[in-house]
């Protein structure tokens, strides 16, 4: 009792600190660092046991030295108060981790644990995880010597800047998720005040994205190696929905480590990854860009690690061979984007963004063309390789010209014919001038252009997405040119798309009886919130490394500049609402990890630019050759199957 | 000079008579018929000679009696005004054809045709067709011997309905379309007066099968035998648009017999069959419904003609196994329903289908029945065939659960919770309640209910689709209890779904803002107009094969009554217009093909029910027993890949 009281006490004492943290505040406690967070389960007494298995084989892993750091890393700056009231909670268990580490024995440690009264946590059933948060000197200069790209920050804002970089190190290392002692992803959300979990206490493949970049600048390969080859593992499990399976090559969209009771021994646990693949998703969604960041983030992990054992792995390339199986499956369809449902990327919930979304597009060719690059040369592939370079020229055409719109392009939509039935038609996909939004026709700059979020008969979605046009960019789906107007648009509108905070997911949003119908009066995307126009601080890093393989990595430092000022003191939320991002997100979460690692990406991009090279591609020579070669063939031609020219015999 | 003068004469004096024909006027000229209607071609020597090689054969395939029968199909009967429109202008064709049949010297008569001043026909180039209208003495007999359903028309209207019948055979036979001398198919719409042609001079898929299985019906095979296997034949033609191809068992849209010069030959042409994938089309829409009629025009060109050879032929076996493999492919998708584009169906253009859409998965489940049963066993199929079963019982599952909607599920969905993240979620697609149409609270019947059209992430389109529905009652998609509610609800809604002409496409219109949005503000499909809402009589076939399978015959007798009063007199249109269906349509054909054969393909089926047979599928009980099994079964089985109770070793 005495020791929870203690808590409690200091509890109340850290609460009104939460919102009082502009400056560094210096060494708060250099005994605290919150080692472990306990999300414990039901059977306890198995899952203490399991605990302190998957304990010491972790830091027999990490190593002693690990250990004998904490304590350091914050020192000289403010740490942040979610941390102080973690490291509060957390001062007991940190005193007996030294002794875990030696003898195993941490019986006690648990117990004062439970003692905590951590109830946002503990209301978690059949949860068990724990996080480790590591050491990191060398941080800050790595982070400043290798020459920021154009920002202009003053020595003292700059101290602040690097205290919020080592508070974003630490909340990013928190949010580690180990499976048997190995760290194998972070967890969406680490807010420990928020008792409405829902499914972020999961691992989001796409949320995952930017820490696993994180991890790779930062030298910390190990993490993406575990994430990469566990989900590759989940690939293959059998996903229903009522007896329904989608292709096998279907990665989930995220997975939770559970512990579960041993098959015949009532004491015995053993830890299970659980995906969900879209059968518990609030509205059943399937992930489709779940494969797609798999492949790229694979290929980055292969180039900056060095490591290309891991792509080489025949597990890894049947993997890789089962996402292209399913993307480049015979369709109905007639164009060579992949058709998909509303809500299967980033935006996963009904936003009218069935069909052909950009996003979608701008993923599966970065997919293909890593792919390309890593698939293992032998016959077995030879037919998939090829189906593979026809996509590719077939998809860069079609986005390239029925996606792309500036003011030009506009005023001939606006002048077209409709009703044009015939194979060189202008008009293919009749589109009607009337669906021009009057918003369009006064927003759209002299100078710049952008992709349009959809195309499908008869209608253009002209909304602007964010990631879909930023994500162009880092592939090479734009041109040059489009690149650049791009950039462009987004300079002339920032207002619009950045304002208070980096990065409006899209604009504008969907009001009245638009939301209504398109959304289906969706109350979590109400006009300006959350998907429906809301501002997204993870989008920071996907900018920048479109900015940088531009040239022009300025025009990110000011949006970083900008979500600099607010991200620490909001808390890191997942999002913004309004239409200049002034408030934060309605339901946002706070601490969210993709708006922590985008940021730290974003930081160590700029300030070394040639890094992003491990996420560019480039449209290389034999590709724009078969561009070129196909678009001047002849349309129609016949297949071999029948000769059309012989009499059919009936 | 002096002919075309008499033609006109003839043409204007027949003008008055256009809007006058209640009732028959007798034999009005037994030297009419228009033995052939010509659209000639640029090239027209080479046109000519070709013509005339086709003729030749023709007239030898069909055999002399049946030219020596000519003049005789109409007597006692009032002719349509069209014919007599047509036999006007064809006198001297007419006059000529036996000289024609017996030296195959046509010039002459070729070029006083050309004097006739056919401005609508001669306007489309590139077109070389030609029809035949037949003898059939036989008809009324077998039309009115067979006990028709429950209808009461008394003597008098019985002849008048007798001699619509003659009119309407008279008009499907005029609408065929012949290939190098054998019948193929029947031209969309037929319509002289029409210089509109756009592609309504094609034959295409969905609107032959009416019209094939009248001629089955009437024990005509051979153009259904032709028109399968020259589809078949297409079917493997390399489509692209922009260098993109869709799978290769995709049927065409709508194929057309062209005539070309042979190459290094200018005297000499050949005709081949160009056929429209959706890279011409209107808005680019690939025809997904297309292959899934012509697998149930297949059976039941089986079941009728006895025939089994054609299903046997190793081609169409892997036809059939094409479509197949199309329709089975893995996909993203967590639904075993088909996920499409927005117009892939009879309804072509964007009114807001996309996704899910009811019509399509329909025709999908009785693809895959009509399949299974014409499918040889064989080694190789094997797979294809489990994979086939278990899509029939996820797929009767998911529409049976899922799109199902009366009165009780209603309230159920008012009281829906949301945000329900889990596997056993009752709002599985966390539909909001807000989404319940107001027009549907009221106009929902306490007995009846009806499949939802589209199902989606968050969305239900609570629109009543009549294909789908009427479809779903065919295959036994929907249960016998739904069955039977469908065709109450249709009986409850008669005004909205029948009033003044059969069969209102959906219900209700879409309009203003939301017209604007869903639509992209299609100036063709305003409210109550063509696909939103309009009135199409072709759908009456369907409905009498549904209500012939649930034994409520004299429901789609009462609603061929209401056709009868206005088909013939408004010159058989594509579509009606307004709510009650008071208006033709706006831009509607006249003498549309399957509107026609819509309309024969009732009369015969409502007086010789048996006859439907070749149309309807039954659950079979492997069927049931396995869709029980698989409900029971746990939904969460892991795949065989790898086990997963095992330590993952990276």
């Amino acid at each position: 009792m005495g020791t929870s009281e203690a808590v409690l006490q200091v509890l109340s004492g850290a609460n009104p600190l939460l919102f009082n943290s502009a400056t560094c505040s210096g060494n708060l406690d250099s005994t605290f660092p919150s080692r472990f967070l306990y999300k414990y389960t039901k059977k306890r007494v198995s899952r203490y046991k399991r605990l302190f298995n998957c304990s010491s084989t972790l830091q027999s892993d990490l190593g002693l030295n690990r250990l004998k750091g904490l304590g350091y890393g914050l020192s000289g700056c403010r740490e942040v108060n979610r941390l102080q009231l973690l490291s509060c909670k957390c001062q007991q268990a940190e005193s007996v981790s030294g002794l875990t580490a030696e003898d195993g024995n941490g019986t006690w440690f648990v117990d004062s644990a439970k003692k905590l009264n951590l109830n946002s946590v503990a209301n978690t059933p059949n949860i068990l995880e724990f996080q480790d948060v590591q050491q990191f000197e060398q941080e800050k200069k790595s982070f400043t010597s290798n020459g920021a790209a154009g920002t202009t920050i003053d020595s003292v804002s700059k101290a602040t800047v690097d205290c919020l970089e080592d508070e974003a190190w630490n909340l990013l290392r928190d949010s580690m998720v180990y499976y048997c002692g190995s760290p194998i992803g972070t967890i969406a959300a680490n807010d420990p005040t928020s008792s409405n979990v829902l499914n972020y206490d999961q691992v989001f493949i796409r949320d995952f994205i930017p820490s696993g970049i994180a991890f790779l600048l930062k030298g910390e390969y190990d993490i993406v190696r575990n994430f990469i080859l566990h989900t590759l593992q989940l690939q293959s499990w059998e996903k229903t929905m009522d007896c329904h399976s989608p292709g096998q090559g279907l990665m989930p969209a995220s997975f939770k480590v559970r512990t579960v009771p041993l098959d015949g021994d009532d004491s015995a646990t053993e830890e299970v990854l659980d995906p969900d693949f879209g059968e518990a998703a609030i509205g059943r969604v399937a992930p489709v860009d779940s494969g797609l960041w798999w492949i790229i983030l694979l290929r980055a992990y292969g180039k900056c690690s060095g490591d290309l054992s891991v792509q080489e792995r025949i597990d890894v390339q049947t993997g890789i061979k089962m996402i292209l199986k399913l993307c480049l499956a015979d369709g109905f369809d007639m164009f060579p984007t992949l058709l998909v449902t509303d809500g299967s990327c980033m935006i996963d919930r009904r936003m009218g963004i069935h069909g052909h979304p950009l996003e979608i597009q701008a993923l599966f060719y970065s997919a293909l063309l890593c792919a390309r690059e890593m698939l293992a040369p032998e016959d077995g592939s030879a037919d998939l390789i090829r189906a593979l370079n026809n996509r590719l020229v077939a998809l860069s055409f079609h986005i390239r010209e029925y996606y792309w719109i500036d003011l030009r392009k506009l005023n001939e939509i606006y002048r077209y014919k409709t009703e044009e039935y015939s194979y060189d038609a202008v008009n293919k996909f009749n589109i009607y001038p009337d669906q021009i939004p009057p918003w369009l026709v006064e927003w759209m700059p002299n100078k710049g252009g952008y992709l349009i979020g959809n195309l499908q008969p008869a209608h253009m979605d002209f909304r602007f997405f964010s990631l879909g046009n930023i994500w162009s960019i880092v592939n090479g789906l734009a041109t040059r040119d489009q690149s650049h107007a791009i950039l462009d648009l987004m300079e002339a509108k920032w207002a619009d798309l950045v304002a208070d905070m980096p990065l409006k997911i899209c604009y504008p949003a969907l009001e009245g009886q638009e939301w209504q119908i398109i959304t289906g009066s969706d109350p979590k995307n109400t006009p300006w919130s959350y998907h429906n126009a809301g501002s997204w601080p993870t989008l920071l890093w996907q900018f920048t490394v479109a900015c940088i393989k531009m040239n022009r990595p300025e025009i990110a430092a000011r949006a970083v500049q900008v979500a600099e000022k607010r991200l620490s003191r909001d808390k890191w939320p997942e999002y913004y609402d309004t239409k200049r991002a002034r408030f934060i997100g309605k339901q946002a979460q706070l601490f969210q990890t993709w708006s922590i690692a985008g940021y730290l990406v974003s930081k160590i991009l700029l300030a070394d630019p040639s890094a992003a090279k491990i996420l560019t591609t480039e449209e290389d020579s034999e590709l724009v050759n078969a561009f070129s070669c196909m678009i001047s063939a002849n349309p129609r031609r016949k297949r071999g199957r029948k000769n059309l020219n012989q009499t059919y015999i009936i």
